[in-house]
């Protein structure tokens, strides 16, 4: 049986640690930082990946792939993104080992590179000089590219799945002739496909719009990003899309002759999702029995435990069951669960109690969860009980087994639809406006520093003097950032609420993961 | 228009590069032995990666994501790994660059990591290191994981696709009770996974069996191969799939207790296939003209053009273009096609000459062609190109535009089926039995050193001794290895041609990338 799982309201870390750790989503290496996606947790980024490569292949981008290694000079070349990684590189340094016989393996001091390499901590650059070979009309353009890998970032703190040494990603990198078409792209991406995705597969709302230029990516213009807000009200900066303008065309010389045969530099964005998004799914769903997953993303939908003391009664449970499951898996393909057949599982552990069998895919997140015992099948029904509301009111007896098919099929939908809008309640209940100083940090209160306080926080709308150095002075005394200017936010402007100086509008802050 | 492609008979090392560079498949980095993999060779990666999850997925594999780092001092444990794999290991030694205004960008000495870190060459170590974690007893056993990722052996001499520093692939990493179900899923893999998809997606014939002692991975107790011919006769190993014994378990400490509550050591295998397949795929099949793809691995399956000199004539080819590419698309999903729908483009480039169009599409290995001009429209026709069989004889002109969904399925089907045999019968009339030292010199001549000659080499069976030391002089004086003991070749014992020895059997000799 599963480990005990630490209740949310007693230790929310701890909490989310027991969740990821129960569920099997991911363990720590012994490599410092690195983290083992395990087979439940990949499955997760399996159907993420699926959903994503939909998006962007709707939306007219192709996949390719670049090299792990980036020279030290390529970094170098644009300076705010050197600043911005240099202090989190991975450096190769040699390429080889020396393994002698009787002696210990060692690193070869006479295969030292000429140049070091980076392992990408994103890939603009090495994109950006590849981009130079393949640009040089505008009838090139656009490129409109996307690489799914592996990137590090040497993190000195780092939490499974949040913030790790290595994660897993896509990137997308695009050119184009002219800087509305890379806006128009770096909205798109944000709006079309990191939306969508975060709403109607995650079931997670998010607040839209660019960040302040203090938390904007290094080499960028501007950067648009999905903000997620955890059930602890903390912020979870979930995706991002960068409007790069010429940096790195000019870093590494990308040109192209305009329809007037005249040179010009491409305009660039890229954009990005990480397995962080899995910490993500977990913080905005789960409860206290375990992981809860939106029927769209869940590898497993559902599982039938067909009952009985004896094999007498067992039998025709299990007949039900299969039955059942075959209906289920030959349903027509649809857009809903990406084309793909909804998944089930028999459970048939006998030697463990029934409660034991339920609790561990309760455990698991999986979304349906089917019994069928001996007096249900005197009755031709089973009993049908659904994850995102556990207990008792979960669950329905009494459903016909002739109908449990298309019942469930209809309950899955249901589920991803009552989780979205269960998120998006709690969500828009925990959004406020600081009016004063005062009000501001009782917000913040500085006591929630141990991170064990049981009162969700909130995100607060609050006239900021658009400075960076105001926003620093928030971040340090009530270590909350500026997540988001929305794009549907207020608009008004008023006076800065720390300086007493005129603000533009109202911007979102909030502790953030 | 693409480059002129070097034929096959002139230069077949030249003609292969000049494919890849004319289908956009791949380029060479700046990062030494390091590619580029373009949209049009990724796009083969995926198709061949969905097939082959659903291959793995079938029986009962999932998917799990290691640490990219190696710890050195786990490599070290296992001593055949450790001396397979020194010579070309990429070791990072540090964490953090400096970056100081007005100085060069440089590795901080400061930031020395410890214990250097080996990117992946392969994860046997890093992953039973955590195997040990996971497995306690009989009952957590098998485990059945595969990954897909990228990993890094630094080799001297590459060749895109074939021989680079970085590639992409699956590694699969399985623990289990005893060494009879280690060795039954070490030749699933090969049998039912690797065979199949070579043979039944890729089009590709392949020999199956063990690879002499000389030729075993690092660290296994045997291995077994899939080996494919190219169309210059040399051999390309496509896949292994390795019996591991105890080493991994012994070497990290992964004991289990069985059923009679005895400690043992697991037993394992690792088995993997790698982005190298594109290069079996391109020189499997493709001709002087471009790539040829089978139909289950084209990103693209149809371009539809329709013609017209104006655009009165244009009109009704382009509304008969759009109709059938819909019936395409509308056809019912099947497995054959991975349950996605068929592909299909049109093209409507009338700037550019039709025969110009053609050659584009034939250059990147699209299966099949539809061609619409005014007087098919009038016919109620058109013309139907596939890609397998180039010029007159593979075009099929009046088919009827009201069946040409359907005969284009049936033409994907067929095209799929003689692409393997072509190619069958190509490697068939080339498999020959070398009697004697001389008949076996005179089939691996010298003289080919160059890799120019026009005349393609065999895979030649004859009787070794069984000895590394005849191996390695046949190797050293032929450039020939022994790719593989086939499980379905000749078994009768015999005399050495090289030694005159006993001879247990006849193996297969090859010259090799």
């Amino acid at each position: 049986m599963a480990d005990a799982i630490t209740p949310r309201a007693t230790n929310y870390p701890q909490w989310y640690l027991d969740i990821v750790k129960n569920a099997g989503l991911a363990d720590n290496s012994d490599v410092r930082g690195c983290m083992v996606i395990k087979p439940n947790g990949y499955a997760l980024w399996e159907k993420m990946q699926r959903a994503l490569d939909r998006l962007f292949k709707d939306t007219g981008h192709v996949n390719a792939y670049f090299p792990l290694f980036i020279p030290m000079s390529y970094l170098a070349k644009e300076e705010e993104m050197a600043e911005g990684f240099a202090k989190e590189c991975a450096v190769v340094t040699h390429y080889r080992l020396k393994a002698e016989k009787g002696k210990k393996l060692d690193v070869d001091p006479e295969a030292r590179l000429e140049e070091p390499l980076i392992i990408r901590p994103t890939s603009e650059t090495i994109i950006w000089k590849t981009y130079k070979n393949w640009v040089q009309s505008y009838r090139d353009l656009p490129l409109l590219i996307n690489q799914w890998c592996n990137v590090v970032r040497w993190e000195m703190r780092t939490r499974l799945f949040l913030r790790t040494a290595e994660f897993l990603w896509q990137e997308g990198h695009t050119a184009h002739a002219t800087a509305k078409e890379a806006e128009e792209e770096a909205h798109r991406i944000l709006m079309d496909c990191y939306r969508r995705f975060a709403e109607e597969w995650m079931a997670m709302p998010v607040l839209t719009g660019p960040k302040s230029e203090g938390q904007k990516f290094p080499g960028a213009v501007y950067t648009l990003c999905i903000e997620a807000m955890m059930q602890d009200g903390k912020a979870l900066q979930a995706g991002t899309s960068h409007f790069l303008g010429q940096n790195f065309a000019k870093a590494f010389d990308v040109t192209f002759k305009n329809e007037q045969n005249k040179e010009e530099f491409a305009w660039a964005t890229s954009w990005g999702v990480s397995t962080r998004l899995i910490g993500g799914l977990i913080m905005t769903h789960s409860d206290d029995n375990g992981l809860v997953v939106p029927p769209r993303l869940a590898p497993l939908h559902v599982v039938i435990c067909p009952l009985g003391r004896n094999d007498t009664e067992r039998k025709p449970c299990i007949e039900a069951a299969e039955k059942l499951a075959k209906e289920l898996r030959d349903l027509p393909r649809d857009e809903f669960f990406g084309y793909e057949p909804i998944t089930v599982k028999i459970d048939t552990m006998y030697d463990r109690q029934p409660g034991f069998r339920y609790a561990e895919y309760e455990v698991r997140g999986v979304p349906v969860r089917v019994e069928i015992g001996p007096k249900d099948i005197e009755k031709g029904a089973c009993a049908v009980a659904r994850r995102d509301v556990p207990g008792k009111d979960g669950k329905q007896f009494g459903v016909t087994l002739a109908g449990a098919a298309a019942h469930i099929a209809q309950l899955l939908r249901d589920i991803q639809q009552a989780l979205f809008e269960r998120a998006k309640a709690f969500r828009d209940s925990r959004i406020v406006t600081a009016n004063t100083l005062d009000e501001f940090r009782a917000l913040f209160p500085v006591e929630r520093e141990d991170e064990t306080s049981t009162e969700p926080l909130k995100f607060v709308y609050a006239h900021w003097d658009g400075t960076r150095e105001t926003e620093d002075r928030v971040q340090k005394e009530f270590k909350a950032t500026i997540r988001v200017l929305p794009f549907d936010g207020p608009k008004e402007p008023g006076t800065c609420i720390f300086t007493g100086q005129p603000s533009a509008r109202q911007v979102v802050f909030a502790r953030a993961y």
